[in-house]
């Protein structure tokens, strides 16, 4: 009934997703949520080193509105440092909010989390607007007990999906 | 003090309502987070059915922007039909948003979850805008362990309460 | 790496912070979701005077936007009262979002809850539009169990930081 968007999506309904509800997964849940916060208030003050670091070291970064995937937490650094710089010199301050949020278990042990994302701009004395809405899935891992992305799809409801 | 607004919650006032608060409680708040999340992406994905299954077969879904309210699932679902079809037709997508979540229960074990309610909506190859601030109240209740909607009365901002 | 913005983060960036992570605190970070639900809904439905009694005694409410902070629950909802009477009479119905929730237990005892504020704004007969985007810094303490306010910045996207 449900279809997937994207060909991401569609490799990842090929695998087992559980749809988490009992109390251990409360905690997940709410983990996710938590690990948002801090994810994208990273970004969006320009802490740059810091956002890639919630990216796994092989961290893949694909959005409809990108040429290609980034591959690697140095290139999805790089990308962000060029967008965050673009952003300081038009004066212009970002606000990502992701919402929505719905979490998985897949057979694998990683989390699938699919959000909405509304981007948020503001100019330096002007009038905030949304400029953009997105959907956001991704796969998160645990390394040293923490989540960190390994595979983020973004697609811009105003672009065909990927 | 705090007005209610709209004839569905002058009666729900005169209920014995009382605020969640306690470890068990933890989970509903969730639960009822999740729900949304599930319940909004089917909605703005297009899957009508599987959406209008979130209602109980006696659903009531009344608005202060519809002449009256649709009255049972598949009134609700035929509802919802025909304004995704109009969507598609026109090339938009909307986006669902409900967040600043409030839940009590009441006094016969039905949910009741107060929500904000943004409409986000982007024309294909156009700009993301913000299409309605609402308000939301849900009457939940648990049918084989899953919360449904048995009634929910969205609120316009723009239009007077009903 | 990551900037503290404005005068009182700098002040609050000197005490020891703890990131909220094991079971009890899940219940915390819900806890502030909650409050927060009902904390803007008693501020967009006018009831003041409950809204103002979700700070402490001697809460204070900074904001960049502000000549000066509102020192003391009855300043805060003189303040509240005034802009609440100046929408009424302009016909506009304000919705305050609060997401992108990171929480942090405090050296003493204290609760730091950073989050993302989006101000919607409806004219009646009209079209809803984002108004501001604003980041949030409240100090929470408990008083008889409850939450409260005890010390809340605000800063606008669109002003510098204070």
């Amino acid at each position: 009934m449900r279809e997937p968007t994207g060909t991401g999506a569609k490799e990842k309904a090929t695998m087992t997703e559980q749809l988490i509800g009992d109390v251990a997964d409360t905690r997940v849940y709410q983990e996710v949520q938590h690990f948002y916060g801090r994810q994208m208030r990273l970004l969006d003050e320009g802490a740059v080193t810091a956002w890639a670091e919630t990216f796994t070291e092989d961290g893949v970064f694909a959005a409809n509105g990108h040429p290609a995937p980034s591959v690697g937490r140095a290139a999805i650094e790089a990308g962000a440092r060029k967008a965050v710089e673009a952003l300081v010199e038009q004066g212009i301050q970002r606000r990502h909010w992701l919402g929505m949020l719905e979490v998985a278990e897949r057979g694998d042990g990683a989390v699938v989390a699919r959000t909405y994302a509304l981007i948020v701009s503001t100019p330096r004395g002007g009038r905030a607007a949304v400029h953009l809405s997105c959907t956001c899935e991704d796969v998160l891992v645990r390394e040293d007990g923490r989540l960190l992305v390994r595979h983020r799809e973004v697609n811009r409801d105003d672009l065909p999906p990927q």
